[in-house]
């Protein structure tokens, strides 16, 4: 599988495009399809063109099982990638789950209950803006009006890129029938820190994500000639931006949390013209929702005293993941371990998060990576770790498929 | 001629963007040749691709003309925008030309040496980054190899583009022979600044232009994920670019110079990375070379601290136009006047700089600009001012062509 990926969206930095509804995706959903066909999994796609490969040998439909209280495990990732992502950042968990189906049944498991793995569409928001697009708008968590015209780079809206792909917008929305379907989401994805590496182990289990959030700064100015405008006479937008990029860095630092500012528009981009426009976006995050809350709105502040306008494109607030499916999955971890599996917080997004501020049982297993890079070509994980995550998936899988009671997460946990 | 421009390579900001050898750029190449046509003017292109449209009647061919020290009078401008640049700054001196030489064969004049109206490709340099590439190179004062390796923002080198617009690079280069037959040289062009306007007149005959040049810095980080690096690991190339910024308008104020940061390209531009790389174009200029000399040493040492490397990509010295050739505008202008044209320096670099430097008798005219807005949709300049402008370039273009010595410029100015 992962030869197959190779090639796709690859670029010359040795990183990845593939972006949402674009042709690179479209390849990749074509790839998703043909291995869940490949493995008798019935491929579905809900409202909001997530994929999900369903296996379950019966009795009755999966909605039969589902309505007699056999709610499904569900696990995968997303394959879109950032502007020259690596290799890992997705795909892993949904080859890894891929992996997990393949060994479950070369070990005769039969599931008591429905299983799905997901390819989640837009998880990055690279092409436009929001990040977990696909999981947002399936949960009710981003309004379809308020997606559905959001732009490109390109100016292309999101309606027309749905379009363009051969899909109606006018179906694109909430699907509470499939989120009914789902008993416990297990996401696997590779480490986008250091801390694996520092505690010598190859897969660990998530606790929660950082808050985090994504605000647009516009900053307004007056286009005119670079060589003939006295300095008095300018409105640049450019300053007040970097102004944005040197304060991001410098509130942070004092209070604790991250800031970057990654992605810059400038109009009209000539070298010899004043900038009219700088749009500047601000990713924010921090282990304190109060700190991250408040850092924003001292670089807001700033930013209004230049006349800048400040648009919040998506807030999450601290995520925890389900304690007690999170706490299963540590106990098959460790049954023949030496040591316990770690449980690591983590400041990235995730389709988990938001399935589980959905309320649905959701958990994450991250695997070991040696550079500790994430979001660029050097993002890494070695073939033994790889494996080791695909083991570890399978026993968590077999275990909520198969114990005592299947799937009572959904039982047990408080919706 | 306006009507028939207006619409072309117009986006939503009301400004332009034709860029050299674009669909845009064709439509304006073919249009300047239609109105050359339509006037039986002889079209030639130089090496560089560059329009001239011949008025000679005889006797003999115009090189037969230049062989016996009849050399041409040459007016014109260039077709070309910056992004979103303004309808004026450009067009204005072809369509100025063009109605200039209606206006002697309305008045029955003959010229006693050849004259041709010009088109000049690539003025602004807002595709492929170098200002005035089509008379630099004419000129020999830009390597051909270097302009043909220039790549635009998709990568399309000059090479490229020239063959996608059907010709061949091959025989692009300087052009020396078409350059012996031109005597002298008048722009004529909308002011890019306020001097008209608080003088009271329409018109203005130019002295000099200030050195002015472009400079690339590039500087170096990591790619990494927004939320899960922390900022004592990042390589964040951003902070750089922000300093670049904020120096420059700092530096620029000390000096009494004018620095402007309009264009930056971001790798990888995703909200949620690290950027690895930002490269930053400074735009320099000033009245007093050694100060605009002395501001960007000043801003490259600032940079190279941070691992940025600094490249000049272009550098112009101050030019000034030909005294003799710039008197006799004067004269021409005064002779019913009841106040003197005014005389103006200016910080926008013009092809009638390259040609003087390249030792032409070279000047300009300026015609006032009631916003002192340029390379904006703002700029503006009133029907009435741009007929002065067209009477004032007919009197010279008459005295130039039919004075007591034909074209005296060519053998009173020291080349």
């Amino acid at each position: 599988m992962w030869s197959d990926l190779e090639s796709v969206g690859r670029v010359s930095s040795g990183g990845y495009r593939r972006f949402a509804w674009t042709a690179e995706d479209h390849t990749l959903r074509e790839w998703f399809a043909g291995e869940c066909a490949r493995r008798g999994l019935d491929v579905t796609e809900d409202r909001v063109g997530n994929q999900w490969g369903w296996w379950w040998d019966g009795p009755g439909t999966v909605d039969e099982a589902v309505a007699t209280g056999r709610k499904a495990v569900v696990t995968g990732s997303h394959l879109d990638s950032v502007p020259d992502g690596g290799a890992f950042d997705g795909p892993l968990g949904v080859v890894c789950a891929l992996t997990a189906v393949d060994q479950l049944r070369a070990a005769g498991i039969t599931p008591q209950v429905p299983v799905a793995v997901t390819n989640f569409v837009d998880e990055e928001g690279a092409r436009f803006g929001i990040a977990c697009a696909g999981s947002r708008v399936l949960t009710g968590q981003l309004d379809p009006a308020t997606a559905l015209a959001l732009t490109d780079a390109d100016g292309t809206s999101y309606a027309d890129a749905l379009r363009s792909a051969g899909r109606g917008p006018e179906t694109f929305g909430p699907d509470p029938e499939m989120l009914r379907r789902v008993g416990a989401f297990v996401e696997l994805h590779v480490e986008q820190g250091r801390a694996l590496v520092d505690l010598d182990a190859p897969v660990a289990v998530a606790s929660d994500i950082w808050p985090h959030g994504r605000w647009r700064f516009d900053f307004p100015g007056e286009a005119n000639h670079a060589g003939t405008t006295r300095l008095e006479d300018r409105r640049d937008a450019m300053l007040g931006y970097a102004d944005l990029v040197l304060g991001a860095r410098q509130v942070a630092t004092q209070r604790g949390c991250v800031a970057t500012v990654g992605k810059v528009r400038v109009t009209p981009g000539g070298v010899n013209a004043i900038p009219s426009h700088v749009t500047g976006w601000l990713d924010a995050r921090g282990a304190d929702e109060e700190q991250v809350v408040a850092m924003v709105d001292e670089l807001t502040a700033g930013a209004r005293e230049t006349g800048a306008a400040v648009t919040r494109e998506s807030w999450t607030p601290t995520t925890r993941f389900d304690q007690r499916l999170s706490d299963r999955l540590r106990r098959v971890l460790d049954r023949d371990a030496e040591v316990s599996a770690p449980v690591l917080g983590t400041g990235a997004g995730h389709d988990a998060g938001i399935l589980a501020t959905a309320g649905i049982p959701s958990a994450m297993l991250f695997v070991r990576n040696p550079t500790g890079v994430s979001h660029s070509p050097a993002e890494h994980a070695e073939r033994e770790d790889c494996l080791a995550g695909v083991a570890a998936l399978t026993e968590c899988l077999r275990d909520l498929t198969t114990g005592e009671v299947a799937a009572p997460t959904t039982a047990e946990t408080q919706r």
